[in-house]
């Protein structure tokens, strides 16, 4: 792809550090207070606005049709696939190039069509119709196993054969800087006969990735793992917020419910799986070898370095956590192979979220469960205050990119504050 | 509500043993070979054109927004909330009352609005945005606590403190009478060190009834016990199709998943809550004392029988349970108001399904789970045949009404046939 290119430079000023470089391109939703939601791309500080280029002819040629940008969610345009929307990021790339005068010498124009980030709102990027949740870190469900079951057995007999999930709320999934309240909910206490009900008590995070796909499929045809990937266009930052004295309570027989779908936050650039090819990395051995329906071949991890901060409130952010996609034991190809075999049908804005991403070492661990070992280690803070899980006031920040020959695909904070409980 | 007097005849010939008499009138969406997807009403052995009413002035002054029946789901309709639809329901009653003559005696005009059923394809009465499996009959969760775990402590810790549930797959919800294809999935059979990939070879159909929700609530603010039921716009039959031995493989820790996932089957029409009022029953006695916010006055179960059927190809009709609804532990006020608690949003269309419904005697479990004890025991056929899982060419069929005063109130079939794993 020449969009990837790592010598490519724009005419777009683009600082250093910044996630959006012309290599980069993600799309969003954003709005303005003079614009309603539209669809984006993210350029250095800037949003360049696919309605004004569509409109003005810079994106004629593609097939587009009228009005895929101007709408409240990028489902309508990821519907037209992976190609399509592969041949609107390398035309975005032309015209944003150095040495490409097209949109760079028309300075009204320039100015419509590119929107300082600081004077917009990002939105959902997607409506999601299905969203699931996977479990694919090896190191944190061996740390969950151990702490909420048996460290001897921590790891379950089916883990290595297949990539567990289960299927999440997807009313609750909210945009980066949307609030969560501290969910109220049945807490049963160590020694205590019954539950009581009260504001969670063990409020949690947990750092995930999420892919995003773009075909709907008819029911009773599985995805092979050939084309998996030509049906994801993405990916976005995942905190998948935990009540972990609620989900300890409820989780047995049937999986997760209240502990997790009172609110999940992602971040709001969809980075291209295009954007990411540079970034191809071998994922860890799977032995014993997994049954033929779930072989690939190729790297199909990512070499993507993330990263956890906690900003007490009225104190300085603290990294709490720093990891990498890479050591995901199953790859998304494999999540969506796996999710379609019994003939599962999947929509297009579905989102897949990794599950918690946990590294090899105390300090790469995905969430506070793991971090603090259930709350029995505290993390001291700088500020002199420590946690063992989160406070009211609390902003969770999570962050995401890929590095390599200068270049810096990210994805933009994904953060969210717990405010405490309503009433 | 004028709309259930048991007196009140129609002028429209309603059968005897009808689902649809005019006590009932529930919604749904159909098609024709004329007409495009639209909502009607069913009355006897026709359906009553809604948008045909509309059109015509016949719904005046009830402000109904145009064009609110001439969709494809009852979405919109639903989110004018309980109170309108009820409204509607009692406009249509007025209708197609036997001395109400200004449909009646307009003989083009009734040809037009009065479609017969015979000539309707019935569709998905709504779009699901999420839906919720709960786990609701205390009958069913200790048969199948006794054979996947510990006949002991069949009844986990939890189950009689909260409405235990969890979050199944949306897209894969089609409406009565569409086939579902055996699911392939890993299954790990007793003395094998490692599972195989094939088709299921247990499966099974799950006797359950859902509600749908008729509002749109803000993240974080929960639905308290006293305005549940206003939220709730009617229920639906439900057939969650389940392979058991894919499902046991891969259940733990995070809850089923595929499972289930590759089809549920709901019947088309949806029955008003306010049709099921006449209804009411109390549930049985919940000890110990449920915690404040799940606490309720009143009847809030409801007395609907229910039947399955199995139709093997070739073969007659057999009856293999009759149960009823009144025998769920957790009502739906209270499954509507856990399932919020923790500031959890809902949305128009949401389903929740309440679980198996078993009763307390061996023919009345909602599964063959139950009925063959997990196929040891196998069901003898009329046919000669037994069944200890469904077969290939199997059809189920799930009716459900309430009856008093000589007036039924029906759901009409909820029915899948199932077909052999694809390829």
């Amino acid at each position: 792809m020449k969009a990837n290119d790592p010598k490519l430079k724009s005419w777009v000023d683009v600082p250093a550090g910044s996630d959006f470089p012309i290599q980069n391109l993600p799309f969003g939703i954003f709005k303005t207070k003079y614009l309603s939601p539209v669809a984006g791309v993210a350029i250095g500080d800037h949003i360049l606005d696919l309605v004004y280029l569509h409109e003005h002819g810079y994106l004629d040629g593609l097939g587009l049709p009228a009005g895929i940008f101007n709408q409240k969610s990028l489902n309508e345009f990821f519907a037209l696939g992976r190609k399509k929307v592969g041949e609107v990021r390398e035309r975005v790339s032309e015209i944003l190039r150095h040495d490409n005068e097209e949109l760079r010498d028309r300075v009204a124009a320039r100015e419509l069509a590119l929107i300082p980030l600081s004077e917009c709102q990002m939105l959902m990027p997607v409506t999601v119709p299905n969203y699931t949740d996977f479990y694919s870190s090896e190191e944190h469900a061996t740390n969950v196993g151990a702490l909420f079951r048996d460290p001897k057995n921590a790891l379950l007999p089916n883990w290595k054969h297949l990539p567990v999930g289960y299927h999440g709320r997807a009313s609750s999934i909210v945009v980066s800087g949307t609030p969560i309240h501290r969910p109220r909910g049945q807490v049963k206490l160590p020694d205590a006969e019954a539950p009581v009900f009260c504001p969670s008590r063990k409020m949690d995070f947990e750092l995930e990735l999420a892919f995003i796909t773009c075909v709907n499929t008819p029911l009773g045809r599985p995805v092979s793992i050939g084309e998996a990937e030509d049906h994801i266009i993405g990916f976005v930052l995942f905190n998948d917020w935990s009540a972990r004295d609620i989900q300890q309570w409820e989780y047995v027989p049937l999986g997760p419910f209240l502990g997790k779908n009172f609110g999940s936050t992602v971040s709001p650039w969809v980075v291209t799986l295009d954007a990411l090819a540079p970034f191809r990395a071998e994922g860890p051995k799977q032995i014993p070898h997994v049954l033929p329906y779930l072989a690939f071949e190729g790297a199909k991890n990512f070499d993507i370095q993330l990263e956890v901060l906690l900003e007490p409130a009225g104190e300085a952010m603290v990294t709490l956590s720093r990891t990498n996609a890479k050591y995901l034991y199953w790859n998304v190809a494999q999540q969506l192979v796996h999710h379609t075999v019994n003939g599962c049908n999947i929509q297009v804005g579905d989102l897949y979220a990794s599950g918690t991403i946990s590294g090899p070492s105390p300090g790469s661990y995905g969430s506070l469960l793991e971090l603090t070992f259930n709350g029995q280690k505290p993390l001291h803070l700088p500020g002199g205050g420590e946690r063992r899980f989160l406070e009211d006031g609390d902003t969770v920040i999570m962050k995401g990119h890929a590095e390599m020959d200068g270049v810096r695909i990210g994805f933009g904070p994904c953060t969210g504050k717990l405010l405490p409980a309503i009433g």
